[in-house]
């Protein structure tokens, strides 16, 4: 079964760019053919080649999570770029130079940062209300009009912000436990914010929203102008165990070597720990495991004959647990594919890439 | 409470040298004491900078956890290095150079890796047998005396390596109960790796150790040569709960900005998030956390009024949930310093330091 193996030093990071591509082409065409902005978030690939795939499929509008982020996808030739955190006082210096370089948009939920958004020397910085629809994590809770509107008419005294639009975060479908309660938290973020739209139709709000279950799902996207997933360009196991996606839909994968195999206690150990893949985890058969493992074979990847997981995970190593009849045939060299809980993470571990030429093959 | 402050821009990792370097100086002087080799494990803070204080403190062996550390600490000129994963063939080719600058030792529990360890023009290759005490990792269990001396005895047919001795990492101390039972640990596996030393003491075998509960806690090192700690250098809140250490002798924390404030609702939220801190937790008062929240004062750490934890993380956030009252007076740009739970990984996470002038001094 592994008679032939290529030894590699390290874990890495690879990617299937012909898989990656057909993941951005189909949530682009979704959201084009209802007339949605479609606004990518830039935190899970993080990478300007990446980001060029997106390019390839028409894209122009991005989000990004940091000033580092911003400033690094506006040099490399990107217009308009949405900081996905509130922002805060020690963001001007960089917001200054991000925006003198491309459009840029903010997001606020409190007057007393507005004083330090820096003035520009030409066109405005876009604002949008951050609007908290239902996840408790970020912005202004949708019921509490009131503050909504002082913040509104605060930034509206500013001669260089434009007030843009209200945008939300649903982040709790990734804790849902079924596609219905995915398109369940997606229709009540609707209407709430369908809501706040109606009541401050006078200021042409957009309503910009955007988690990977929710757009993967194709759920009610009624009252909303613009999405903004990131996730679903290489997809992972959360979204696989939340039905965002199909086994063969996930384009990332960790290649780690095999660093020792004791088929009778029933493990391995992998070279492959929290530094690689992130301590992220999601559940399998009731148990939470860190990654699934796959194998190399011709370009593909392929399940093994009874399926195995990363159980735990320590700095550098992974534990697998299968049975002796599972195990007996691993080796120390040998390299394995692991499909992470959580790519957004994993891929914060590796910062680098390889990429195969167009599917699995030549990544290993 | 908070008139004056100074915002940061993003998060980073502040290390306070005054504190490290005592926790090094205790490391060492306890072993120092008792006769045992300190050969620290570098896998903590992975710092060219941080080494260098430890040669300060006469430390010259040391370990490491990748191929690129063993090569990045040997080019900084360390001339006596332990591989602490076992050794795969993938790491043959880094290997050979690592082993051309320095003395290098590896860890092997399978006789097929042998013939993959590379030749060297001058010298030997140190190789130990990886023992399993108890841990359940990687290694050889201890009561099999049979494939140990297998294993010996083919270690020893190869002219370019040198048997040196047998190690362990009794890494379930990190999951004990009570200091009791990380004593009773260590004095299990003191007994099984005296009894191998005994079977086996016409090889002359040393008996590596090290994990920072036992060696903080000052366990039984009967039998043991040398011992290998890492994360006592900066400590941290798993520690902390473990009773390895103080808060006060915690030498790393995570400086974040406050991006938003809901006293009201009961939160703060951090840009602090799963790529800052890493998702491992400790338990405090019965619930899994993140981190512990302290503020800066005139180049200290102090705790707030009522204590304060990372309950909650995503990528780039972290919520904070208190009373009232104890939110009131946080705003967004403050800089606050997070305890975080497991400092190994959150170094991983960051790469890079500011270190104070002795304390916490200028760390923001």
């Amino acid at each position: 079964m592994f008679e032939q193996f290529r030894s590699i030093e390290e874990p890495y990071l690879a990617v299937n760019e012909e898989q990656a591509r057909a993941n951005i082409s189909a949530m682009a065409l979704r959201f084009r053919d209802k007339g949605i902005a479609f606004r990518p978030h830039f935190k899970t690939h993080q990478s300007l080649e990446v980001g060029r795939w997106f390019k390839d499929e028409g894209v122009e509008s991005i989000t990004v999570s940091s000033v580092k982020m911003a400033l690094s996808f506006a040099l490399d030739g990107w217009k308009d770029i949405t900081l996905g955190i509130p922002f805060q006082p020690g963001q001007a210096f960089s917001v200054k130079e991000i925006a003198s370089l491309c459009h840029l948009n903010l997001i606020v939920d409190d007057a007393s940062v507005l004083p330090h958004i820096p003035k520009i020397s030409r066109g405005t910085i876009g604002v949008f209300i951050k609007i908290n629809a239902g996840y408790k994590r970020a912005g202004l809770l949708w019921t509490d009009e009131d503050a909504i509107e002082k913040l509104l008419l605060d930034i509206k005294t500013y001669s260089h912000l434009r007030f843009i639009g209200f945008l939300a975060h649903d982040g709790h479908t990734y804790k849902a436990g079924s596609r219905e309660e995915i398109r369940s938290i997606r229709q009540i973020s609707d209407q709430r914010l369908g809501h706040l739209k109606s009541v401050f139709n006078a200021h042409n709000p957009i309503i910009s929203v955007g988690d990977t279950p929710s757009c993967s799902l194709n759920g009610d996207f009624n009252e909303v102008d613009e999405v903004r997933p990131g996730n679903f360009v290489f997809y992972d196991m959360q979204q696989h165990a939340l039905g965002s996606c199909e086994i063969n839909q996930i384009a990332a994968a960790v290649v780690c070597p095999v660093l020792a195999v004791y088929p009778s206690e029933g493990r391995i150990i992998i070279h492959g720990g929290a530094v690689h893949l992130s301590k992220d985890m999601y559940q399998q058969d009731k148990e939470m495991v860190f990654g699934k493992l796959m194998l190399f074979e011709n370009g593909q990847l392929i399940e093994p004959a009874e399926a195995m997981f990363v159980n735990s995970l320590s700095q550098e190593h992974g534990m697998i647990y299968s049975s002796l009849e599972n195990l007996k045939d691993f080796r120390p060299g040998q390299s394995l594919a692991i499909l992470s809980a959580h790519i957004c993470l994993t891929v914060a571990c590796q910062r680098r890439y390889s990429i195969g030429a167009g599917n699995w093959t030549n990544v290993i």
